[in-house]
């Protein structure tokens, strides 16, 4: 027996409308949570959470990548062998993926773009269902994030998975701000009194045209799904390149992406993966080619001036920073030494949001109104950071490994500069015996030695700054951002005035400050849905995760009238 | 007798929570008149809804200024004599104004920066009221707008002086939303669990720098207003640069906003107008200092150009454009005609939304199905060109007068090329027997003449272009946008297909259109609140009037974070 065709039709149209409620309310919420600012968290960070067999699931999926064939569905005969490398294993995780011309990424986005859905609910709903399959995969994600980035396991569950994915909803939210800040149609009435003038108007918030994320080697999904969905909800056709060392943890984004565009029956090129390799790099010929419009780009500063300088493009950058930790006094040394080193210490440093220059005046700091020599501060800290590292489960756990052996070459030749507190040696975890894991490098220079400190020392390599007053360094830290950039600055005062003080300067040169962190508050931490990643008003980069003018520049509104 | 103590405060009280709750409902209701897109209007456009003796008085003041000394209580003994002289009576208006040095401009902008209000309510009265006192200065304004740039006395009035207000207005309340996107401070809890992470958080919109508004000699304050609110409420210092032929209008807008700064107690600094002359403009000296972050520009392109690649500056253009009027079909061709005539007459073709070039098939057109071949629909249009010229009222109304001399030249220049169907030749008012009033040109090319009518032609010159067929039509005004900018397009069709072809087709290059306009509705039109003036998306722009992006770029999201 089948029901009347009437009741099947209403019982459609019951179910259709409860799901529009459902979608509405939901984007409500987020909107309320980015807006409001609290924490929000709409994937659990908490790997224990999950199911019991997920972890291990995860495991055996991303080992059934090992030495096989991406699957992207792309139908052409050509691929490369990624050059990626474990740096805890440091084998090669020789995995194969399909590749096409240039010419054909850009095309092949631009006609997917065509059957592209254009309503804005509907974009909503695709791209937040592969990003609810993606979460069914975050353990698989965070084995791709650590045998490609050097993260450890923990860092790599949360960083690439569930934080990922809330920055990805949150960059979503504000698409459908702006997206939905003009109605689609319009009557107009203008009244002259003996007449009206009747006008219908519509709004169209039209792509500027096909987008390129660019992603770098140490947070592959982190650093590019923000721009990757907002660009998805704006209607922009988009070509992921990930960094050719990290290809993996992203390659599984877009094909949940593929999958589910599919499933609803549009073009899967509206996100392609293009993958290169150390020795053929495509990027800067995706990126000069004149139908790129949108470019979304982390990684070092050269490459990253190179891409904002390029003409006729909108460019959203993540560059790098110096950031300074300014300590001036405090009620508890340990507890402020503690959470320096554990800041500086994560993920060896390699961390865009990592304090690298630590200011003290050389006349000492005051721990609750003591003053304590700064051989005093020193030694403490130095402390901090050998405990930490020594620490069997705590040390390999918080430093991770060295995503590239280059900086192990550069922790070494740091050590020849400045005077050494603490000398780097190798670290080795109970997991891995070849884990590219090193101990953090402290170093102490005088205020004037800036031409030592005051660049960029990636890696684990931190420098202490003995300044003549409070005063000196809050000048240096404002000088340093505005020079060289800077996306965090950690300050440690019980002076209120100072407190104004370093907060309107670094504000002025658009550098966020978190005062008095300890315990579990950690500079480094930008949380989605409450915390701006980048300011995008100093060099270290051109945008921010996630604010409005972030979308806004990826769309033209265009407003047509007829009579 | 007096009111007792309690009593007093109680009034106070209850005035100061009456007015915040006024203040709140105003901006709601302009929050919503934006977000709507409906007719709204907040400074009626009518000048006989003034009172009677407005026009008169506002004539008087007008008188006033010329040959006198404009006071902006700058304490400065340095002055220039400006070079604004009348298109109507060709006499110079003699108006002396104070002037400062480009370093006094920029260093006393940024005092007062300081002392600024950081309330975004307290900003909106401030500059709510400036608007205000503007509006009781309508006639005045309009006088001063007609004088210098040559405009009909109904242009002057509604375009400087309502229509501009309403434009301010309207920025101030996109500002107000993107101001208040974030809470000031939130209090963040992270629940681990065992234990809770408590921070407090602030969101603070940092100011870039000190902004820049350069304006043109023919929209002097339409043109200008909304980048100096929009800075205003964003607290960036403004030098409002006009341009030196058309200095008074935008004088009278400065001196009410200084006025409103002062009677609040805040540094009248905060909006500075850098008058120079012909003879020594001040303009690049200014956009090139390091200090200035933001610049408004409204002018020509070669100009605007330098501007937009000026090195570590925000910009927003309004350059110039090749705007297309496609002629496919209609009911009415005595109706198209005319309208096309008004639109393209309106202020003799020295707006910047006019129509350039009409493009009609060398097959005819299609009126109510029935073709009429190209020559009659030419005749027609001549005619209408012709009539609205010659008719002693309508005439001299509608082309008011030609700002500059240069264009003259340009108008008797141009006649040398095409095949000329309408010549121009002067046109005398009753009002202003010397006034610079020319009829329009009207030319006809083959499509293939694309060097002559591909440029800007600007003032009274009107080009109409023989194409192949409708397709051809369509893609020389797409080319010609994507090439040289457009910031408007008029077409006429009854083809529903080819509707939706042009409409795609030119919203892809980032150009709205207006279809089958007659009557009342003239494409140069942009209503504040309803219509998006400039896309940004082609090179007639890079910034709309008003969109969220307009306003965003001008500050920089800060967050605080605190244990």
């Amino acid at each position: 027996m089948s029901l009347p065709i009437f009741l099947k039709a209403s019982l459609l149209w019951g179910f259709f409308v409860l799901f529009a409620i459902q979608l509405f309310m939901e984007i409500n919420k987020l909107i309320q949570a980015y807006r409001e600012r609290k924490f929000a968290s709409f994937f659990d960070e908490n790997p224990k959470s999950y199911d019991p067999s997920a972890k291990e699931r995860g495991l055996n999926d991303y080992n059934q990548h090992l030495n096989g064939t991406f699957e992207l569905d792309y139908n052409v005969s050509s691929s490369i062998v990624s050059d990626e490398k474990s740096p805890y294993t440091l084998k090669n995780l020789n995995i194969t993926y399909p590749v096409k011309s240039v010419n054909s990424y850009i095309s092949d986005g631009d006609e997917a773009s065509k059957s592209f859905p254009s309503s804005v609910e509907k974009r909503f709903e695709i791209l937040s269902n592969a990003l609810d399959n993606v979460s069914s995969r975050f353990f698989e994600l965070a084995y791709a994030t650590m045998h490609t980035t050097g993260q450890s396991f923990m860092m790599s569950f949360q960083a690439s998975g569930p934080h990922a994915a809330d920055r990805a909803l949150e960059s979503m939210v504000v698409a459908y701000m702006e997206l939905t800040e003009f109605p689609e149609k319009v009557d107009w009435v203008k009244d002259f009194g003996k007449f009206q003038l009747k006008l219908e108007k519509d709004y169209i918030p039209v792509p500027k045209g096909t987008g390129l994320i660019i992603g770098c080697s140490t947070f592959p999904t982190w650093n590019s799904v923000t721009g990757l969905f907002a660009n998805l909800m704006c209607g922009v056709p988009c070509i992921v390149k990930p960094h050719p060392l990290s290809i993996l943890p992203m390659a599984i984004f877009v094909q949940e992406l593929r999958r589910e565009l599919t499933r609803n029956g549009f073009n899967a090129n509206m996100v392609q993966l293009a993958v290169d390799s150390l020795e053929n790099p495509i990027t800067t010929e995706l990126a000069e080619d004149e139908r790129i419009k949108l470019i979304d780009y982390t990684g070092g500063n050269e490459f990253g001036n190179y891409i904002e300088e390029l003409e006729g493009k909108t460019t959203f950058t993540e560059k790098a920073g110096v950031n300074s930790c300014i300590v001036d006094s405090f009620e508890d040394m340990k507890a402020v030494c503690s959470n320096i080193a554990f800041s500086a210490s994560l993920y060896s440093g390699q961390m865009c949001t990592a304090p690298q220059n630590i200011f003290i005046s050389q006349n000492g700091v005051q721990e609750n109104g003591q003053k304590k020599s700064s051989e005093e501060f020193i030694q403490e800290l130095s402390n901090a950071f050998k405990q930490l590292a020594e620490h069997p489960k705590a040390g390999p756990a918080t430093l991770g490994a060295i995503q590239n052996e280059r900086t192990i070459a550069r922790v070494e030749d740091s050590q020849t500069k400045g005077e050494v507190a603490l000398t780097s040696s190798k670290v080795t975890g109970a997991e891995f015996a070849s884990s590219r894991t090193v101990s953090p490098v402290l170093r102490v220079f005088k205020s004037n030695e800036i031409e030592e400190y005051g660049k960029e020392c990636f890696g684990p390599i931190i420098n202490i700054v003995l300044t003549n007053d409070q005063t000196e360094s809050l000048n240096i830290a404002v000088n340093l951002a505005l020079e060289n950039g800077a996306l965090t600055c950690l300050c440690y005062t019980t002076d209120k005035d100072y407190q104004q003080k370093v907060k309107d300067s670094l504000n002025k040169v658009f550098v966020p400050v978190s005062f008095n962190f300890t315990g579990a508050a950690f500079v480094n931490q930008h949380a989605a849905f409450s915390d701006l990643h980048v300011t995008g008003g100093n060099p270290a980069g051109n945008a921010t995760f996630t604010n409005r003018e972030y979308v806004a520049k990826r769309i033209v509104w265009v407003g047509n009238r007829y009579m």
